[in-house]
């Protein structure tokens, strides 16, 4: 069966991005040639699921090839109906029926891509498989956090640690069965 | 000069205890023999700042001999005051007059032992010098969020990580300069 895998980067204190969607504190981690294992990550997968905020904010700062580049079926969920892009789906249905049906389908395994709000709506589902978390080195103070209160609790599986030189530390969980 | 000290265990998405004060999660980590460095990281201290519910909440739940043993200096920040006991202080001042004489004092370390409300006027002020935060593979959904919003951005830098057969993943930082 296909596994959702959250990949996504936070600061210690939480969140994944300071007011206003300032992603800024990303630049303390960022270095040529390094990236914290991105690609393996994304060749094992060929769905994408993801939140409309942060589609068209990736859209607006990224460019659309970011996403639409025929590559993967991008799920965004959505309120709104909008027409297909290539393989950018607007969905505007149940998550939780979505996720069983591609969970169903055969392929590669599902990537959530965030925003906040879509993954804490998986998680309150219990529908997240893989947590691949990295950790910035710094504490952020505030903005939008990665966990939201309101879900049910739910033990996971250590799998790993990975450390990088520029302090970044990449924790690995799964779902316990 | 003495450092101040966070050494606390937190889920994963970053609470330090379930509504009312639940810290059971703390069993999925219990192993006989395995402190997670507890006692060492106590050897390097001898002075304890502390919340006034959080020592109340020991007192009741451990008794007195965690804190009023004598080994160390206690601070117990509260607005009331009580008459002292042994070596444990209750303090109404001010907080950041207190860690300020109790750095320039000599001695070993200070242990911020929380709770959440003092370990978070302490970041307030940029006072805390050393996180050593495990992580426990636990997503608790709701409770006592260890980092609350408010406070000022603040660059760590990355020390080192040790994992254990539990699970736990501990990380430790140090202020940046």
């Amino acid at each position: 069966m296909r596994k959702i895998s959250l990949f996504i980067a936070t600061s210690l204190d939480g969140y994944i991005a300071k007011p206003n969607d300032d992603l800024s504190f990303l630049k303390l981690v960022e270095k040529q040639g390094e990236d914290y294992g991105y690609a393996a990550f994304t060749n094992t997968v060929d769905t994408v699921m993801i939140g409309r905020r942060t589609y068209d904010y990736v859209l607006k700062e990224i460019g659309p090839s970011h996403y639409d580049n025929g590559q993967r079926d991008v799920y965004v969920i959505t309120s709104t109906e909008r027409p297909q892009v290539g393989r950018t789906i607007f969905y505007t249905g149940d998550i939780t029926e979505l996720v069983k049906r591609l969970k169903s389908d055969k392929g590669k395994n599902i990537y959530c891509d965030g925003g906040a709000e879509i993954i804490n709506e998986l998680l309150k589902h219990d529908l997240i498989d893989n947590l691949i978390i990295s950790i910035i080195p710094v504490l952020l103070g505030s903005g939008t956090r990665l966990f939201k209160d309101g879900r049910p609790a739910q033990i996971l599986e250590f799998i790993k640690v990975k450390t990088f030189e520029t302090g970044l530390t990449q924790l690995h969980y799964k779902r316990k069965k």
